[in-house]
């Protein structure tokens, strides 16, 4: 990998929104180098005052809801707006079973070739702090770079959403009008991460997708929203006509007012930001923990007992933290 | 508290199915003392061998939805069929908030004068190992001394109902028909982990009943099911009258016959025994973090940090992992 040492130059080419150094720093961040790992912090720590003034838009949904159709539509109408689109991806897929297709940009050929747009495939998966840690990093330096929306793009899978819903200010669900059981299945807790749930490709059946968002609106109705001071909405939308983009920045747009209003924007920002912290800090422990020698002579037999139900977890548990501290 | 040092009589007088012993050997396991706790230790040692053998049933619904009702008509049914039936809570409410009510035998009064029943008011919080660590020992002594049937009861408020599950064969949820949105909305995540949905009450107004249990079906369509083998329930019944109890035991009796025979049964006990030990272990890593000198200096300022956005999650981890490491 090709960084210059020179952080200070990095920055303020970001700062003065060169793209090449906006990808070169997110490759900094991306890196698991620990002295690669060193640099990105200090970097951070000199753009941090720069970051924070974007709307940071989450949007799932399952393989084939069309999200690169509706983000390059959604992004092209935030363009004709006047404002600067960056599309980040987190991805729960292993290096084992392929590696991503998310942030392909060869999917969002339009949006990619406009001056305003930056489009980032998701980073293969680093050690530490899980899903997404570096996408949250990924999505400062966008910000420092002077994006107004970054758009945090994954797949329907659990882990992952719980991490974009964690780094982002709005939650929005992809949804197919007239998907099997297979496709329409929604994993455990996705939901009621929601904000705004849009059925997409409403135009293929019309009557399908109102139905679909007559469900969905029933079945809202039974879960509590994702925020007290907002009620979830459902939106029909077609990315390939067009149909129901506008309502759906017009929803976005309202939903930002309403939060900030409250100062519930603010809050959810100021205890994501306490969260990764934590999240690091655990990360960081349970990695210390499991590469301990002691430990890690000790843990293949106590997973085994503890399936084998011969000891109880809490004696085997004890047992490993001994090891850990001697 | 009075607790015999002999350990060995406790656990004979215990697998003598001696009601004394049980409430003494719960005691001791609930006990946070140091003392204690290596000796409740010891005592499931002793135990582990003669546990298992239970159906452990998770139960839990919002307040008002007349839990203590179903689980006595329900309980009142198994002794009838033979069964030992042992009742435990875990209770999510803080002492400040004025304890529990939860497995309050006077809530109980028929089932907790039979021979063959045994009620368990939930503990007082514990420190170690958060929700539900107290309830999953309990739990192993009702198993050695001969209870057939382990209900777990708890109130529908996230955490611990994901501890619930987490401890139980399969959980239980139970709903009201006719409630107002404050009753009706489930937290995050219960909905699917639920493997049965009971509409209670169903005879106030079965029309009401029937429309509620339709939407739930059309609901829970929509959401992956807690296990893939098994198609979520959904019963209306009345506790009062005695409607649907039979047909919601011959459910939970097909449920285990069936996960049973995939294999599944066992496979999501020994999941639950290891995930039980990473608790404990991650509980007893962050206790230690948290109570180390230098971390606790450094960490009102870390927080504030992070909040006000000033210094970046990462730094922070980095910062408060080096103190702990120092």
């Amino acid at each position: 990998m090709s960084i210059e040492p020179d952080d200070d130059a990095l920055a303020a080419a970001l700062l003065a929104r060169q793209r090449r150094a906006l990808a070169k720093a997110i490759t900094l961040v991306e890196s698991s180098r620990p002295d690669h790992r060193l640099r990105a912090q200090s970097l951070l720590d000199k753009l941090l005052p720069h970051t924070g003034k974007a709307y940071r838009i989450g949007i799932s949904g399952v393989p084939g809801v069309g999200k690169s159709t509706f983000i390059e539509a959604f992004g092209m109408h935030l363009l004709a707006q006047g404002l600067r689109v960056a599309v980040l991806a987190v991805d729960p897929s292993s290096p084992l079973t392929g590696g991503s297709i998310l942030g392909d940009k060869t999917r969002m050929e339009r949006l990619s070739q406009q001056e305003n747009a930056y489009i980032r495939p998701s980073p293969a998966r680093g050690a530490l702090g899980g899903v997404g840690h570096q996408s949250r990093e990924a999505m400062l330096i966008c910000e420092a770079a002077g994006y107004d929306i970054i758009i945090v793009e994954t797949v329907g899978v659990g882990q992952s959403e719980t991490a974009v819903a964690g780094m982002c200010d709005v939650f929005l669900l992809l949804q197919l009008p007239n998907a099997g059981d297979e496709l329409q299945g929604i994993k455990k807790g996705i939901l009621e991460l929601a904000d705004i749930v849009v059925y997409n490709k409403a135009d293929i059946d019309p009557r399908a997708a109102a139905v679909a968002a007559g469900q969905m609106r029933a079945a809202l109705h039974m879960l509590r929203p994702a925020s007290p001071h907002w009620q979830m909405q459902v939106i029909q939308a077609s990315a390939s006509t067009g149909t129901g983009i506008e309502e759906i920045w017009a929803t976005l747009q309202n939903y930002r007012k309403t939060m900030q209003h409250l100062g519930a924007f603010e809050e959810r920002r100021k205890h994501q930001a306490q969260t990764w912290m934590w999240q690091l800090v655990e990360a960081g422990l349970q990695e210390r923990f499991r590469n301990h020698d002691a430990v890690r002579a000790a843990l293949p037999q106590a997973l085994q007992q503890a399936a084998d139900g011969t000891t109880n977890p809490a004696t085997l548990a004890t047992l490993l933290l001994d090891a850990f501290r001697h």
